[in-house]
């Protein structure tokens, strides 16, 4: 659809109205296997939006290399006009005035906005299985989680229902879902795409990413939204140093998702990388997470304190938690990720960029107790502020199997670039790596 | 004498001498006009280690760009065998029994470890007026401070007792003596140098910079000490982008220092620069910078619980202050520090450099009190984790005048390189602004 959009054989307008049938059909009461990404749509202004693009086009003026592609975004992202619930069914009526940063500038590139994508509530978990508004479903398979907080984000992607969608990432909340719903999830560098705008999660960990089917898309749509602009840069994949991350096992990854990871790694051992393995066995990884969610439990707090009783009794005993701690306690907290997100840092001295699976395991089945450790690999990069990007890698059989893996590679901050360039060299690659 | 040495005219064996010598001639008791910058001297094990730079020359095999060079040490950071005693005095005789990661890349590059240098109580505070070790003098004018935290490492550097020292910037230690003692103050982005090994202020804040008399000397000792290798990139005045901060005196500039800035800032408007004016009205520099300060006290609390009877009465109230805090009141001052660092940010998409005078006053005289706003200009910076680096004006009036002013020049998340090559390209710039 995106190639037809680009050759200029189907209008936004056209592309529009497909996009939102395809979602009200998903929405439509009768449909048992809903996926249920939307918690809102616009379909007038979208339309709108998608006319003003084509009227652009039409007079060779496009705002930008978006310009007409249609977007979710998730919603605890101001878009003028709709509600941001942050995944909490109290703040349904509260309309955004203004956009967000983020949002600003997508709608000034020329963007489809068609509306708003489900959330854990407040954004905080990673099985988007949403006590107010439902859970949402995995479009690889129905019944299993699409992963969190960005769920719908990832899910409206996963299922065609956009282009690309907007996320947010406190400790892995855009890669976790893009993982489990084997699609790209990028999380740029701290605050280098805007937070202003956002219901803050956690503000030291909290970034704006994005999701897409691929890593071109997520590449156009950071041009866009990114606060600095790009530098000129060489790039060469002879002189690039890929790290591994080493004894997966201690870290608490599944033996199949090991096994996979190691699969693609195999075969970037035979190309032009340099490869090595890197050992981080002083780090725990757990500790770090268990930081990151006491801090983000105590900024949670202090951002739903107007309609506490509103939440629910498992999100208020989780933020009960922090509200009873000193602030000492926090900030050891705060120490803790510190030495993490230095011996990520750390990593740095021996290689350009750290390879490691983006999840522990793959999408469970929604009934199933969410794992503890989801964001255990994820989450050193929101307390690093590095850039982080999950690329998908197909099932071994994809005949039988329909849940991807996915692999995660981070770079030192500011080199988002690099990033995004390196991930579209290993796509190939990797997902060459499927027998 | 860094330009004999380089020439090979001095030996490292000879120069360390000299510099000792006048280092000891310095803490001479009967010295009326001592600047106190050293609170430790290893003359043997500096000796040793000038001896064998020497003879690695002799076999041209030196280990770095910076073998031979005399180097001084903030005493917050470990030196195997040196006591640390972050300026208290109860831990004048615990010995550190291993480098920080910082003074192991500089040992093994060659450096010579002269000692450790003078700084606030605990690295709190920035007139370098230490309870427990006495004041630290300005080199430029006895009876002034040299500023702090890093006082001894910038007077160190000033009163050419070494070729470059190393300093801790959690809001502005580095580059604030720097700019009280006319060197240049380098603090690189976060965690680029490793901060394993230091005691720490903040971690969240904490950065390991470098005090020197010119940027070549701070970028040839970066080469060595940074995590991530360097990056080929192009640079070309004609498409950089200056952003001057507007409104100086509503931040709480003092007049004299507005005036030397603005000199400098239109010299670079007559160069090749892209100069423009960043207006950020909204941010509130006091109410960062007192956030900051709790979170540093809340970690300095945890780290000196061990001896906290043996702490300054001052300090211990500093730290009662957080010690009576709630988790919720810290996350609070969390996330004014993040919404601070995302309006830092903001202002990268208008320009590609920042400037701003370093601080808003000159160093003051020891007896006065030490200004509220000192690190109003700074700490952003750390917040942002934005390299940033301070860069010594002369005085309007040589003659007359002895303090400098300093013009500070914020980057973006890792364009380290990039920082001190344009720190390197204004230098001229700026110092012929003089009249």
């Amino acid at each position: 659809m995106k190639a037809s959009f680009s050759r200029g054989e189907v209008g936004a307008v056209e592309l529009t109205e497909l996009y939102l049938a395809k979602i009200a059909a998903d929405q439509d009461k009768k449909n048992q296997r809903a996926i249920n990404a939307f918690l809102y749509v616009d379909a007038k202004q979208a339309l709108l939006q998608a006319a003003n693009s084509d009227a652009r086009r039409a007079r060779h003026e496009s705002a930008s290399d978006i310009d007409g592609w249609p977007i979710a975004i998730k919603d605890n992202i101001d878009v003028a006009g709709m509600p941001t619930t942050a995944g909490i069914a109290v703040n349904r009526n509260r309309l955004a005035e203004k956009d967000s940063d983020c949002v600003a500038r997508l709608r000034a590139a020329g963007a489809v906005l068609l509306g708003k994508v489900s959330l854990n509530e407040g954004a905080l978990g990673a099985d988007n299985r949403n006590p107010h508004f439902g859970d949402c479903n995995n479009p690889l398979r129905h019944g299993f989680t699409a992963g969190g907080s960005s769920g719908g984000s990832a899910a409206a992607v996963a299922a065609g229902f956009c282009f690309a969608a907007l996320g947010t990432d406190t400790m892995g909340s855009v890669r976790i879902p893009a993982a489990y719903c084997g699609v790209v999830g990028f999380k740029p560098s701290y605050a280098s795409i805007s937070r202003t705008g956002l219901v803050t999660a956690c503000a030291r960990l909290d970034h704006v990413g994005i999701l897409s089917p691929d890593v071109e898309t997520a590449t156009k749509m950071f041009a866009q939204m990114r606060q600095c602009s790009e530098l000129p840069s060489h790039f060469s994949p002879q002189f690039i140093r890929l790290g591994v991350l080493a004894n997966l096992a201690s870290h608490g990854v599944n033996p199949d998702v090991i096994a996979r990871f190691e699969e693609a790694v195999a075969r970037l051992g035979e190309s032009d990388f340099l490869v090595s393995s890197i050992t981080v066995d002083q780090l725990d990884f757990g500790q770090a997470r268990r930081a990151g969610l006491l801090a983000t439990e105590a900024d949670m707090a202090l951002v739903h304190a107007g309609y506490f009783a509103e939440l629910s009794p498992h999100l208020q005993a989780m933020l009960n938690f922090a509200k009873a701690k000193s602030a000492l306690d926090l900030a050891m907290a705060y120490q803790r990720m510190e030495r993490a997100s230095q011996q990520l840092m750390d990593c740095f001295s021996a290689c350009d960029f750290l390879l490691t699976p983006t999840t522990p395991q793959r999408a469970f089945a929604l009934g199933q107790t969410a794992p503890a450790n989801q964001a255990d690999l994820t989450s050193l990069a929101n307390m690093a502020g590095c850039p982080a990007l999950s690329l998908p890698l197909l099932p071994l059989d994809t005949a039988s199997d329909t849940l991807p893996f996915a692999i995660q590679i981070i770079a030192p901050p500011g080199r988002d670039d690099r990033l995004l360039a390196l991930a579209s060299l290993l796509t190939p690659i990797v997902r060459s790596s499927v027998r």
